[in-house]
């Protein structure tokens, strides 16, 4: 019961801070939310900050155990890039980690800012891992990748910005235009390289 | 002398903005700020929510400007696109407009929201038109526009959150990979579109 308590306690907070922010959500809401007492509350998470810390935490890796599957499929490197950029993004709701760089209370805790560093740094090596299998050298599938993680995050920005989700699809296609010309083949491919 | 207060006023709001967003900020630290008297506030900005729209208007106004500058100069268009994704940014802060996109009070109010996206619906159209002054049909100019704006604030995002300017830096060099592969011909460019 006391480990199905701290689930529901997590998934509370992650839902409050995927729609208000971890700044402007109080361990009050998150309680309400959840269901549990708040003898719960405070018996697995003594303050605000330990809570922001294990829903933080979950929240990256939840979303990088959903790339991944993506990403480390058994496709062509080609198809699971694809497959990434395209996936369905509510997107003028932000991405649940890309919001959190502007969130005051999360950039000003180290705990709390490591875990969303993490997410990226990853995130950026899983998308280049699968560059690497198309041949590129590890620095230049480095850049490519951050670039590609760059493209679904500035897509987020572009959408809450213009109120529609058209701008994240935009962008993805004009990434896969550039790098999926027509025709490919081996050898066309190596021409861009 | 009044025109001059309100230009100052406007100034010290876009610093305090940039630094601390528009939600953070009160008429009485833009007022310390700026150091014109009381009265000059209330005259030409009867409340906080006249000073943001005038404040966020000439943000966008400045940015566009400069954006404008390099992409609608006279080198080839390559050269200006190139020219624009290099432009040195201090990508750990964050972009000035970009970031309101996470302000509660900007998107939460109709007129500051719709500077915000009046400033990407038209950095998209200058990023479009060096495209499509390189052959590419409108469509697939505003997509690839769209792609290279996204790569900007995406890029601000990762510099953010990995507390590192490399991060926009590695983003713009993957897309300038893709946009400008070796050795660059018209044949050779005529093939990725």
């Amino acid at each position: 019961m006391t480990a199905e308590a701290r689930r529901i306690l997590i998934e509370a907070a992650q839902e409050l801070y995927a729609a208000n922010g971890v700044a402007a959500t109080t361990p009050r809401e998150v309680l309400a939310r959840s269901g549990v007492g708040q003898g719960s509350l405070y018996h697995h998470f003594p303050s605000k900050r330990d809570l922001a810390a294990a829903a933080v935490a979950q929240t990256v890796d939840d979303t990088l155990g959903s790339a991944a599957a993506t990403l480390d499929g058994a496709d062509e490197p080609e198809r699971r890039i694809a497959d990434y950029l395209e996936r369905p993004r509510a997107a003028t709701a932000g991405c649940r980690v890309g919001r959190l760089t502007a969130d005051p209370v999360v950039m000003g805790d180290e705990t709390l800012r490591g875990e969303v560093s993490r997410y990226f740094a990853e995130l950026i090596e899983l998308v280049a891992r699968a560059f690497t299998e198309q041949g590129l050298d590890a620095a230049a599938a480095r850049d490519r990748a951050t670039t590609a993680v760059a493209v679904i995050q500035g897509g987020y920005v572009l959408s809450r910005a213009l109120g529609d989700d058209a701008a994240m699809r935009a962008a993805v296609r004009g990434l896969l235009e550039l790098l999926e010309p027509a025709p490919t083949g081996p050898d066309e491919r190596s021409r861009h390289e």
